[in-house]
């Protein structure tokens, strides 16, 4: 049996004039996008262009919203109400989906971006929030999460959701992530990266520090493209996959529902 | 025959914790209303209470789109491509498309705000932008308007049009508006512009400062709300066609289109 | 010997179109007015205006910085980096500065608006970046804070600082103001409060709620005008300590410096 | 006699994470940089550090206000009032000018940025406002403009005006650009322009397309640093001015007054 993963990068985030990553080499490796939507980077130009690229390519289109700080890009927490979160969401979730229709799509995931997407971790009510804004808007959609409350809560509600593998970061034995803070949180060798990839998604497993084999369940693996290395990188990951006989393709929503 | 109006104004013109306008007394006169979706007014919490309680009271929701121009509230001419406004479009009718999902309705109409709202009626390239968003995005939306270049290109593209009737503004003897610079521009007498509004509606003509009768074909009636007089107004003008038989009601896209 | 106070309140807090609170009337009851500066209210042509009409009668012009957040009225915390708020806060005071300079006169304080003005009363690095931010710019500034780390920051620093008095609060005997989500934390009458804010003024002392006598340091007191009885108890207030014989006068740096 | 020449840039046209040009290339060209404030391109942090650097290496601070117009860089005319062009450069110049104070500086010029540095040149109303601007608030500042409506007016009101040499442009036999839309109009050799740029230094004169020597009067030369090759051209015209013996310095504001 052939195992099926999809790979994801954020796209579109450029404003105006400015660019930031390579989205067009990004563009050829991943199989979905999270394309940010107007509050922490995009605009309605922008938006517009990735949505064509990826409908072009293939990619599947989803919606990356944001706390309302462009000037910080998304990454400083901001004390919204869990309605501020709900309302926001739903914006710019609906703007995006205005160019999917625009380009014959539709929106096929959702992914918090930044700040907004740690704290739907651990938060009940902005995960709560996040989830009505997709209930209420189109509850087809798949919600891309990492274990945490975000992906608890879609699940509850019956939403589809969508694991997100993280494959350069070393693990503790007891199975969560070597902090930042520590040495060795990030793990910088492509080869090893590649490696720990295959083997999350053909085993469903990752090796810890200490050598223990820890389950994962990843049903997308999120990759970078903000330097030419990272996308060097991710050209590197989706080979070493093909190699192994996995398949790249967009997620399944409805194979991921409960 | 019964003849049917609709009346229409602009709503949601808040931001944040700043008001504008009685919008909880015009929703009771109301069968349509413009939404303004973020770029001159109107801001996630904004909208979504505003599309709920026009679904409470089934007032039409209808996109008001604008020049991104927060702290001109749109009313300034920007010099923006036919492309920028197109994609400014989708982007705004998208948001507000989203909270009328998650309050059970559609967004029925678009009607461009402001500055933009005046540039259409000109230009035609802006006029085939606003189109071009309107057929990507949802074809079976009226498309509000007065005579001018985006009524026509709008139902060129075979969209359904309705005509903004405007009550309070006197006509010269060759059909055109008296403009704004010259005395008596514009009616203050309430009663006669109710008067003036039921002949428009039920005769379909409106009297110049000549005494010339001059054809109009008003699909909605356009109404204010900025002050208590303003409100005052259009409740009399909804009594005053009540009174004279007409039913006043939302549009009907499937008689408006060509 | 007299007694002077001087009597502050936010001013400017509009934007574009829209408008908060009734600063004309304010202005006459005023000695001195915290301005919005653009990051959660205010726009160059409101701070334009405020300014002259500040200068005109006499009212000494403060800048009033804030998160950057206009659509949450920069009431919602946000995470920033001490040198954000330090930047945040050059920004603003040198855009009021500008307008001072145009109209004949100087930024005389500096009072952190909204959730800013609450954190740095806690947070020692985000007292210090403004402490910093005012060092910079101009050290002849005063400083308006309550109690807290940004008071003991600034005289620190050598800075003039104004401890702002709140005369519509319950204090707890222990001397700490009565939390906001307990019953009676805000006092409503009028003649309590005014009589309050002169023995404040007069005594240099505040009633418990168990009727201990605890000892506050005002230079200035903090007035309302966002509705028409807030306006109306400033009158109020204003009447009751020239009755009482105090002066009422704008903040004295020289004074107030450690 | 030793002839002096400045040479300025724009700098600080990043925004929040986003970056433009290769500002750090260009500070080692430079002799007066013209700086975002935020209107078009530019924020707390990068004025911040724009003016620090500016003032480690020597370099004089301009501001270089905009229309407010973020997404569209400031290259989109917008239909401001005089009074909306005055207090919106106020508060930029303002802003700029509370850096250049904590950095032991101060704002020595100002250049209109993008469309409104065209419109400047030829909307005597604008031109008037952003000499109103400069007049309230720094009288000292030198004005930096093309031949045009600003020139005039600033020097009519008494102001220093600096005028900006362009290098790279074609001139028609009657003294005006060839128009961007004709070929030839944008000279790319670079040997070519330095030798335009030293002849119009030191000669005071650029020949036309046709051969006619034209009589232009710099003050400071307009560089780029948008790309590379832009970067090596500037500093190619620099080491070109100095092997001709030209002295490269800041403008002096003294000479430059009427």
């Amino acid at each position: 049996m052939t195992r099926t993963i999809d790979l994801v990068a954020d796209l579109g985030e450029g404003f105006g004039d400015w660019r930031m990553g390579d989205d067009e080499a990004l563009l050829d490796v991943l199989t979905s996008a999270n394309i940010a939507c107007g509050f922490h980077a995009g605009d309605p130009r922008i938006m517009d262009r990735t949505v064509a690229e990826c409908v072009r390519r293939g990619v599947a289109v989803g919606a990356h919203p944001s706390f309302p700080d462009l000037v910080g890009f998304g990454r400083r927490a901001m004390d919204l109400t869990a309605d501020e979160v709900r309302t926001d969401v739903v914006y710019q979730l609906g703007a995006l989906s205005a160019f999917a229709r625009v380009h014959g799509t539709r929106v096929a995931h959702l992914a918090p971006h930044g700040r907004l997407g740690n704290l739907v971790a651990t938060r009940p009510d902005y995960a709560a929030a996040v989830v009505d804004a997709v209930l209420g808007v189109d509850p087809t959609l798949v919600v891309l999460a990492q274990d945490g409350e975000l992906a608890s809560a879609a699940r509850a509600a019956g939403l589809a959701v969508g694991i997100v593998g993280i494959a350069d970061r070393a693990y503790q034995d007891d199975g969560t992530l070597v902090p930042r803070s520590k040495p060795g949180a990030v793990i910088h060798d492509a080869d090893e990266i590649a490696r720990r990839t295959v083997r999350m998604v053909l085993d469903g497993v990752v090796e810890s520090r200490g050598g223990v084999l820890l389950p994962v369940a990843a049903d997308t693996i999120l990759l970078h493209g903000d330097n030419p290395s990272a996308v060097e990188l991710s050209r590197r990951i989706r080979t070493s996959l093909e190699a192994a006989g996995v398949d790249v393709a967009p997620l399944d929503a409805d194979a991921l529902r409960p």
